[in-house]
């Protein structure tokens, strides 16, 4: 028998996956698993959507372009016009998911060795991807303390030597809710031109913003803009994570040249995905006014609940649905996992990121988790009071 | 500006890509072009899988699991099982696109700098997936003169060396048409087992079989269960290239296991592509034997259409939907493209492939393009009315 690649060796588990065979015996026992963990918004795909799919009134469900329909593209052109990144449709590749774009600008961009420097906490998945393509990400951490603010310059240049490449940022950010000040991004800015590095900005989360402070999007960066990769999904905008349709964007023309051969490669992105992303772009404003403001109030609902909760410390999250506590517990991998093997409260209990998979840093987030709000509010405070019942429980609580 | 990556630059571009422009030119001057140079399929999708994806009665377009729906894997067990091909739902990971299939398999089972060997003309590709692992592709010639069929084992055993990990097949086959029979594969099997290689096999053309002879799968082969990988796609079959839906198949579970990273990284795929193809498993008997006659119609017109036109020869496939034809040109390259730049024959043109897109080797298939048959009976008919004429007309001729 063969043996598997390295790289099949290499690649992390998903953080989340070491739990889900304890939540499926959780829920055989009869127990309600409040899902804190997932990034599935609950909240309802725009009507449009789901109108244009059931309308649709193709006979053969044939090929799209390998960069996606034109007439998608160009309607995302106005999108973000709106805020104030202007584009032509030739800017715009479609993607299988961000997580496409994500591989794809990494396989078009790095050579084998070739480093990434990313703030960590991050996306766990990027890791993933960096390993597919022989690419090796570099972390500078962030700390709770600190809010998960961007650390200074000086850790940034202390991790560049000749095979660094790129910086790659979540604004706003998976996992932490973190939103990037102008002071960041123009700091990110900076070391993108000094070294000449490449940028990739995964800003899938711009709609849910919650702070009055402004969204600065690696595109608004004057000077860097043949370095820029834009990694961008409806995914979460739309609550249609199913549907698989992202977006690579950039002004660099080589870059884009050469992410077109991947995109031949694999023939054409998602057609049915297509039509409901572009139907998307119609929906009301209302949709999203009422999902943001649903957003908002879980939000408030979470983070003043969790921070209720003796012993547990959570940031304020500016942005996306997530942010990372800080739990009185001595593992906070053990923990997750003894909610779902030891723990009920009235029949109840919680699944949670541990933060560890969010690291790369060995020992950090030991004691945090990621928590998600994608659970309606009743949902979200019935889940908060299972969780303080639990840490009351937990034998290896701290404090 | 900094640099792209050497697999960005290496990466090939589609054979026919460089052709495209020349189309659409051609178009524009009003010339009807006959588009023998593709393979999606011109035939309706199943019924069933558009009544399944006007029906969907989702509220929100979740992310579908990484392996795919189990109740989808479940009705494909059944599916193969008429193949004598015996699965369970725990062997099919549901892939976005057999390109996504190769792609993981290569990721999974292979590391950079490790070989595959690949009966040439090869479907371009499976070059490209290749650099984008960082694994080599070796070929082994088969000749137009020879039907395609399969080169003796001592051509494979040449390129054998501490680096060969894999044989890659497509069967029956693309670009050629070509079915291999029950003593190639055989031969395919007594050398993967002699050197402990991956075997993967791509059949997602098996339901276009025109002779009597049998359809031997790689997973019919006896002693070599956990060294191959099966690749699927539900594009051909049903007509429905657009929803990026095939699987990875295989016995093997660490394989499956490394697979499922990839796959996780992901997330998941196209969800509405899923209901579409489970769906077209119930297409009905009378739908499956309308398309399969009118392709044995197409074949027979186009195979014999070709070979009367003088100095065209082209053998008989025994699969698929395409062939690879000599034509008596210089350079089939420059001929293809002349076509479209130069030549009209009552306002009418052909596209073609030219087949030096599906060799590695250099100087290979020269005189040859690769045709496919997913147009009408009249249109093929029409089309090679002005593939004749062009030949006549064409500065480069040979003879």
């Amino acid at each position: 028998m063969p043996n598997i690649s390295q790289r099949g060796v290499e690649m992390p588990a998903s953080p989340i996956r070491k739990l889900a065979p304890l939540a499926d015996a959780a829920k055989q026992r009869g127990v309600h698993v409040y899902h804190l963990n997932i990034g599935q918004p609950d909240l309802p795909t725009p009507r449009v959507a789901l109108d244009a799919i059931r309308n649709i009134d193709h006979t053969v469900l044939e090929y799209s372009p390998s960069q996606g329909y034109r007439s998608y593209r160009e309607k995302l052109v106005g999108y973000y016009k709106k805020y104030d990144i202007n584009l032509t449709a030739d800017d715009i590749i479609i993607t299988t998911g961000g997580s496409e774009a994500v591989l794809f600008a990494f396989l078009s961009c790095l050579n084998p060795g070739d480093e990434i420097i990313v703030p960590e906490p991050a996306y766990a998945n990027y890791m993933a991807f960096a390993i597919s393509a022989g690419a090796v990400i570099r972390t500078v951490t962030t700390t709770i303390e600190e809010g998960f603010s961007l650390p200074k310059v000086e850790k940034f240049e202390e991790l560049i030597n000749e095979r660094t490449k790129a910086i790659l940022i979540c604004n706003p950010n998976n996992p932490t809710g973190y939103l990037y000040t102008r002071r960041e991004m123009n700091q990110i800015r900076d070391i993108v031109k000094k070294y000449d590095l490449y940028l990739f900005s995964d800003e899938v989360y711009r709609e849910f913003i919650y702070t009055g402070s402004p969204y600065i999007s690696a595109c608004h960066l004057e000077g860097i803009e043949q370095n820029v990769v834009l990694i961008d999904s409806v995914s979460k905008r739309y609550s249609e994570c199913g549907i698989r349709i992202g977006a690579l964007i950039t002004k660099n023309a080589e870059v884009r040249s050469a992410v077109m051969k991947f995109c031949q490669a694999r023939l054409s992105p998602p057609l049915i995905g297509q039509i409901a992303a572009e139907a998307s772009l119609d929906a009301s404003e209302e949709y999203a006014r009422e999902t943001y403001d649903e957003y908002v109030e879980r939000r408030k609902c979470l983070i003043d609940g969790l921070n209720r909760i003796p012993g547990v410390y959570s940031p304020i999250p500016m942005g996306a649905f997530y942010t990372v506590a800080k739990l009185p517990v001595d593992d906070a991998d053990k923990f997750c996992a003894w909610c779902l093997e030891e723990f009920a409260y009235e029949g109840q209990t919680v699944m949670m990121a541990p933060a560890s998979g969010f690291y790369t840093t060995p020992g950090l987030g030991k004691n945090e988790v990621r928590v998600a709000y994608v659970l309606k509010k009743e949902d979200l405070a019935k889940a908060l009071t299972v969780l303080a019942k639990a840490l009351e429980a937990y034998p290896g609580r701290m404090v």
